[in-house]
């Protein structure tokens, strides 16, 4: 272990406190600066803290170096979709095979045993209050201000790592003034709301616990993810404008309740107080952005800060978490030749963002529209079939993305061919729905793989 | 005229400029703060300063306020396009029909010419080395650095235009902050590079004067517009990177000579000095910028601010004065009430700022492979005879974009469209090259317009 060794990690989210536990593993000496007062002491603030789903990747990457389990005693099984139609039927659309599930776990919850683990584990410093004013790439410096005494500090180390967030402040500060930096932030046109659905009065969950419950509507729809004490986390993602079902009409309690009581009715039997609950939670917005290159000198862009995405897929932070894998892997590759790991990080791992950004995009049309319609709910069964009898020739791309390691960029690609094969079949296939499981249709599919 | 109206402009460039004397005429009191400092005290800085090519939209935008003259005294026409091939042969192209034309004119005289514009007709109060520290869009108020004293002044106006260019610090320090702004900078792999080709010792051209010349040669190509004193200003057009024909393996003064000696020999004839001339002027980038909306509160965005571009259509310019055009209409169609004004400036301004984008990128192709090709040259060949025959059923795509009023985003759609309808004829039609303008090609074509 080299003493001298040394770096710097802007940002103790999720993916900086899990990146300094790697970092010290190999000998560095990690110093972290947070924007933000030290959650732990704080009250959790409310607003954006959609529920996170943690899956394949993300355990991968906590695993590797020891700290899952920490996480794991925070994390709650969901095996699957339950939709909730305007009659109040629920359907129920496992996300893989027996066993397989995504995890909820609270942001709130999360973050704060990410910070324990990167004290107790990565032996990192972290400076709370520290607003990064600028960064000198080239250098691995950076400028931060303590916010709640004024104190200006030049901060340097052998490397930089920028896992500060959507909103960067390496990467707006420096990064985006780069010549031939490539960047671009989109909005989507919908908001979201969260809401608290609060526990039963004995402290029982009020629906299924091990699952992700979705009411989908079409253009907009409702999702609930579980909470360790009862509760639901609820999120409400819907246009910001327009003259029917957006945050824009929905501007008094009694619109609000009517709103629920007629697109979401057995929510609405759950929580009559709806109205008066619509503004504990700030209407906020989504976004992706795409930066390039995700390196330049000294300093390197990980997680949100290289690749923030839109929640539909549930793999932002899992994303955030492959990238310390990654790096991780190229830094033994080239001996910590950071020049070397650094140009190939960027090289090889953009391709994946840009993917991960594409899939969390289309999921968002799945989600909303596709999951209630049947033609989609079959297609998914004739899939999982096919799956079942040829494993080694076909795994459903929730699967890839959610269960596999597979690279997020094959993903993308497989899913798009698997996609306009099973698209051919169903239409050239009279009868569908009656033999859907028969053997005529599965060696159809075979034979289209080639 | 109403005393009390007032405006601040960011940015003292062509289209700042020019939109102070919409202002002024409008009765507005107009104050200009300008990073840098006077040019006209100053020398012209060299750099990054390819020629512009002044045409249909900028003339107009120019004539409306009664402008036009003073930039006709520094401009040279230039009717038609120039090919030099690797041999010296070459090929002449019009650009549109008998009597059009575009100019050239140098940046820095341009530059210089609209500040005199904007003080003697727009009565604007200019000040020089003040920088844009931040701005507050919804109050119409901006902070700006006084860089010679270091005096810092805010500044409040009705209403306050950022004509401060691609990199422009309002749009920086307040819009891309601004939640639900869409921002993208996106660089194409090539840079550039300019070369000044002197005038003969007696003071002559040594190229025809009357054209823009350009040598393709496929990946890359080098242009050249003429300027007032006998010199063209030519730039060469390259990758930044790659194994071959890129400014990367470009680096001594020997390779620059082989390179001009067997790609442009020609010029190289012209031009033997070009190896020490070689660094006279920075390696450049080229980007394309995108934002929306194109105002927030008191404040809008015009120009290279909105919707900078590649300079290969020469409509960056134009498009930026046409915003004038655009801006002064509405003022006059919602009687300056700037909600209204500002509102409709964004959504329908911005489909023709995508439109210029995406022209200008598309004419990068045409003018570094396509104008070459013998396909694309009978392509041309033909259309120019439809219109000829049928002016008011076809105007050649770059006759929309440059000779006309036509919108951006129409011409974009329709030159798209005739494009296409052109490859159909050219491929369905044995021995083209024969009978490219025989009545059974123009009949043909006359059907597929419908």
């Amino acid at each position: 272990m080299n003493e001298g060794k040394s770096a710097i990690i802007v940002g103790a989210g999720l993916v900086g406190s899990l990146w300094a536990v790697y970092l010290s593993k190999a000998g560095y000496k990690v110093t972290i600066y947070e924007r933000r007062p030290d959650i732990r002491l704080a009250e959790i603030s409310a607003g954006k803290s959609i529920n996170l789903a943690l899956s394949n990747r993300g355990w991968k990457a906590l695993d590797a170096v020891g700290v899952g389990d920490e996480i794991r005693k925070i994390a709650i099984p969901m095996t699957g979709r339950v939709m909730h139609d305007t009659e109040g039927n629920l359907t129920y659309q496992p996300y893989g095979k027996e066993g397989q599930a995504i995890y909820s776990i609270s942001r709130g919850g999360v973050n704060a045993k990410m910070m324990d683990i990167a004290e107790e584990y990565g032996n990192a410093e972290i400076h709370y209050n520290h607003e990064c004013l600028s960064a000198d790439t080239k250098n691995g410096s950076i400028r931060v201000k303590n916010s709640e005494t004024g104190e200006v500090i030049d901060a340097k180390a052998d490397v930089v790592f920028a896992a500060d967030g959507a909103f960067s402040a390496v990467r707006y500060n420096a990064f985006q003034k780069l010549d031939r930096f490539n960047f671009s932030q989109m909005y989507i046109e919908d908001g979201y709301r969260e809401i608290l659905l609060p526990a039963n009065e004995d402290g029982s969950y009020k629906l299924e616990l091990n699952a992700l419950h979705i009411w989908p509507r079409g253009r907009f729809m409702l999702i609930a993810l579980p909470n360790e004490d009862g509760s639901f986390t609820c999120t409400l993602f819907m246009p910001h404008s327009g003259d029917e079902n957006s945050f824009d009409v929905l501007d008094s309690k009694e619109k609000v309740e009517n709103f629920f009581k007629t697109t979401f009715p057995d929510f609405f039997e759950m929580m009559p107080e709806i109205g008066d609950a619509w503004e504990d939670h700030p209407l906020s917005s989504l976004a992706i952005m795409r930066s390039y290159p995700w390196h330049d000198g000294k300093m390197a862009l990980m997680g949100d800060a290289a690749h923030a995405t839109v929640p539909f897929y549930g793999q932002g932070m899992n994303g955030g978490f492959e990238d310390c894998t990654v790096l991780s892997e190229l830094m033994q590759k080239h001996n910590e030749d950071w020049d070397k790991v650094f140009a190939e990080y960027s090289v090889v791992r953009k391709p994946d963002g840009d993917a991960l950004q594409d899939l969390s995009l289309h999921n968002y049309y799945v989600m909303r529209d596709y999951v209630a319609d049947p033609d989609f709910l079959l297609q998914k069964k004739i899939e999982a079939k096919f799956s079942e009898l040829y494993p080694d020739k076909w795994m459903p791309l929730y699967s890839m993305v959610t269960f596999s390691e597979v690279r997020y960029s094959d993903a993308h690609r497989l899913g798009m061919q698997q996609d306009k094969i099973m698209k051919d079949v169903m239409a050239s296939t009279p009868n569908i729905e009656e033999k859907w499981d028969s053997p005529e249709v599965m060696e159809q599919i075979l034979e289209k793989i080639g």
